[in-house]
């Protein structure tokens, strides 16, 4: 059984209430807490040492990638983060210097996106340090963008370039909030996402709570320098292409859009964001399932996107 | 360093924001997301295998601990619990059967007070399960009971029998969500939280943060059955009035009240809570520090709470 097959037996039968409005299985939880037209988002993430990060890692980046992961799935919203808490887990021998430079790097990025820091519990988890995130945000109601709102037809788009994250970029991607929410102002987004398991893995995701299918253009995918690179190194190496489709960490967004405003969207992109990439990679077509095509003709997709725990 | 100390030096450079009422410190965060006459509550907490349970502990029991935990902080706010989100840390071989169950006993619990489940995640932590529950609630803005409202001549109040909870009822404890929410209707009470790291510890948390001290008679101590039993086995058993004062994990509330207040509360709780017992314990007094008072006179208390990180 991997994570998704567990947490697919776990989710069909959590308590809920009046006040959920999406319970689990988008990237964020939204809730009706009465605060008139806006919705409250509520997300947890964990970094583990070891798995997503290493003992060599520096610990202001451990702390700026705990919070920024859990920023990304509130931009999948279009929403604003507003606070945060923080558990930490840590041996008994870490160092409280480390621990300080830690929380400045969570403080320093949650600064940078006017989020406060409200509350944090410091715990033992004797091998490895353990941090766990929990974050709310809102969304005007009107605004919140979901996983099960693609339609056949539309154009799918992801934003920045794909792959290779483990050289680097994990710890140093920039959420994607400014641009999420100015989609969501200005486009009628049918389905947004982050891209944190592959592109493959994660787009099945939308399709399944949308129920429809996708087609993409394999010249379209926007392959990382980082993916090419890795590509070429030793005899383990992935073909970039696949690199791009299946590695995790990207947190880039994905979304889709009829296809009559993808021609605006692209264009007013290209004005509002001139440094960060936008790509139409295919469409949302009938069916199930992910096809790609090249110039050889069109084959179902079967690589899977990167799986946390199997 | 131990975890007070460390939290301390953490806390005074957190980022903060507009919708902030009570950071990190209470029980609970405080946060006003315009939602009308109530305040948004926000809480974590995290229980880890081989600290806060054993691997032979029932994974039900487990799960029931790690949300009861959060529960209580609500309470010691007087609030109502909404929606939690729940990451699990599981070593590879970790059962899904168990996983499940620890779910059950969440989810159990969660149905008993109304709250949603509405996200987790499922990740890594190779040698020990490690769980991280965050949650949320609302209180009616006049009614949130912090612990900086004490003031010289309070009465102190504690419900429940205290020390021994590792016999077995820290797993099993029942937090006091109606009793608390029952206690800001009825009476104007000053300051509350729960014990969660002995009466001492905890009462010391009062004091400073309303800048005063307390007097406690030592004969009104409410000693439970568990730590009179566990005072008389073994070289190691401490005193059961110790066990009352510094053991942890009892989750009982622990507040104050104007003494003019103190005969009619009693009266009013012994008919509406005839099951739990409820302790005036002594008095806040001007100064700092905690003093306890027996036949033979009054002398400072120099016993510390359980401290979890040291």
């Amino acid at each position: 059984m991997n994570e998704f097959e567990l947490i697919a037996r776990l989710t069909r039968a959590l308590p809920t209430n009046d006040s959920v409005v999406v319970g689990a299985g988008d990237d964020c939880a939204v809730l009706d807490v009465g605060a008139g037209d806006r919705l409250l988002l509520f997300k947890t993430d964990a970094v583990v040492e070891g798995v997503h990060f290493t003992n060599a890692t520096p610990p202001e980046k451990v702390g700026r990638k705990a919070l920024a992961r859990c920023l990304s799935d509130i931009a999948a919203m279009a929403g604003t983060p507003t606070a945060a808490v923080i558990t930490v887990g840590l041996p008994k021998q870490f160092n409280p210097v480390s621990v300080e430079k830690l929380y400045a790097g969570i403080n320093a990025l949650a600064k940078a996106h006017g989020v406060a820091i409200v509350g944090g519990e410091t715990t033992t988890n004797p091998e490895r340090v353990f941090i766990s995130v929990a974050l709310i945000g809102n969304v005007p109601r009107e605004k919140v963008l979901l996983r099960s709102g693609a339609k056949a037809g539309d154009a799918i788009f992801v934003t920045g370039e794909l792959g290779g994250s483990i050289a680097g970029r994990h710890l140093e991607f920039e959420p994607r909030l400014l641009e999420a929410r100015w989609l969501a102002e200005h486009f009628p987004i049918h389905s947004m996402m982050d891209v944190s398991d592959g592109l493959a893995g994660d787009l099945r995701h939308i399709l399944s709570a949308s129920n429809v299918g996708a087609e993409l253009l394999r010249a379209a995918i926007p392959i990382s320098r980082a993916a090419r690179v890795l590509s070429k190194r030793g005899d383990a190496a992935k073909p970039a292409l696949v690199a791009a489709l299946t590695d995790g960490e990207d947190f880039e967004l994905l979304f889709t859009v009829a296809s009559k405003s993808a021609v605006p969207l692209l264009d007013a992109w290209k004005k509002q964001f001139r440094k960060l990439e936008l790509s139409c990679i295919g469409k949302i077509v009938n069916g199930e399932g992910i096809k790609l095509r090249d110039e050889t003709g069109v084959r179902p997709l079967h690589a899977h996107g990167y799986v946390h725990f199997s």
